[in-house]
């Protein structure tokens, strides 16, 4: 496996958007494909923020077919960072259910967070 | 007590430097003066570097004389993100053990990382 650096990481996980992409294939436990992920951000900026995540190590990215599919590489990163993920999601999931009064969380309008 | 938003305490953990000042006062458990905790940057990367952790909420600065302290707000975030502090903090040890030999951690050069 290649290298996953602890600041890499933690700077990919440093973003909002990129949190809501984490904490969506965490419940998802599985692939995903990006346009199930409904971020609140232009298709570049996606990409951006998917790269990132994927340059850091956080998560994999296939074609499946003409869909690129995402996962989270949990077991990558339980194994080098114990409890590290877990941690970062049960606090952002947390977070977003108080920002939301939903338990939904990705797909909703951030529009008026400013973000 | 001021907000403490999630994303920013994971930039202010994204940098080595950073993470060497948490990881020397997570072992202090105390208070350190920023000269007891030897950073290999300039005086005013450092300064940036305090600010950043003190902004982000992990750590708070206090004078006690000419001296500025330094310490962990390890309750306020552990209290707002379970586990996330330890988990980080252990892991950014394990690595210094690991990439030094050694279980000193801050007082070393680190001219030949190239950080």
């Amino acid at each position: 496996m290649e290298e996953i650096r602890l600041e890499a990481v933690l700077h990919a996980l440093a973003d909002p958007a990129r949190l809501e992409v984490v904490c969506f294939l965490a419940r998802t436990e599985g692939e995903a494909a990006c346009s199930e992920i409904d971020l609140a951000v232009s298709k570049s900026t996606g990409t951006h923020h998917y790269r990132v995540l994927r340059e850091a190590g956080v998560i994999r990215q296939v074609y499946r077919g003409t869909a690129k599919m995402n996962s989270l590489r949990k077991a990558d990163l339980d194994a080098l960072f114990p409890r590290l993920l877990d941690s970062v999601v049960s606090a952002a999931a947390k977070r977003l259910r108080r920002d939301q009064g939903t338990t939904s969380g990705a797909r909703r309008s951030r529009a008026h967070q400013g973000e």
